[in-house]
């Protein structure tokens, strides 16, 4: 099968979006997806945009894309955040994913980032054994913890 | 005691130097800091800064800070991630710590951002009860993946 990686555009948000949602039902979320097409378009067709892509496409078609921004660690320095890797389901097992994630950590490489970092659930085996293959460390004593928009205003309100 | 909550400035970066690294310390991790001062000013002190801060100020002394960028969430939208958050020991339980997470929330809310989010290292129980107090939630189920520059480049040198 003959895929091509390149940098994601305006006109292929809608198909971004798609992933999103095929992946936000694939880690057991479905109802997790608040943004919208224009969010996207929005956020990422601007200058200085607030994220990055890369999409994979056989024959016209968006199988897969990676979404990334950029991160500052007080570690390491400059360095990229990979929120989203996902391939359509059809098109899994082609090598379509590595493509993505390779293409992205070339990016990283050459825009000088120290480091790259994402998550991935505990019962992704699959995902986790990949990614240990390639070298990544896996951080199994730091959780992640969130405050949506609703929860910081209830907090907030209480002062 | 008082202290002041303001933005952190070019002049402010050595104080802010000095927290990441007895944060470092305090997270067993005394050897993980690999960035510079000058790191500190060239990416947080530009146009489109790499990151933001706010310090705490006690009679003209930097006791405390808190470091955070933007991120982009592919469920919630627009984000802020903090990055760090301390208070030099001597300072500790007098509130600075609360006020620079509250100045983070509020600065969150009033620029749109739709979710905040962070990590805490799964024994410091009083770090994520004060956390869960506030309304946070803790997602115990993700895992952080990170690739340094030195694996990138021995991973894709093998292609």
């Amino acid at each position: 099968m003959n895929f091509i990686i390149r940098t994601g555009e305006k006109k292929d948000m809608p198909s971004i979006f798609n992933l999103i949602n095929e992946l936000a039902v694939f880690e057991k979320e479905p109802d997790a997806v608040h943004i919208t097409v224009d969010d996207l378009i929005e956020n990422g067709c601007k200058e200085n945009p607030e994220f990055y892509n890369f999409v994979a496409e056989v024959e016209g078609e968006i199988v897969g894309m990676a979404l990334f921004y950029n991160r500052f660690s007080t570690w390491d320095g400059p360095s990229l955040h990979l929120e989203d890797l996902m391939v359509t389901e059809k098109y899994r097992g082609k090598g379509v994913g590595k493509a993505l994630y390779d293409k992205v950590l070339d990016f990283a490489l050459k825009s000088g980032k120290k480091r790259v970092e994402w998550v991935v659930l505990d019962w992704n085996t699959p995902a986790i054994d990949f990614y240990k293959s390639t070298g990544a460390t896996m951080l199994e004593n730091w959780n992640l913890c969130q405050m949506r928009e609703k929860e910081i205003k209830n907090y907030l309100s209480k002062k």
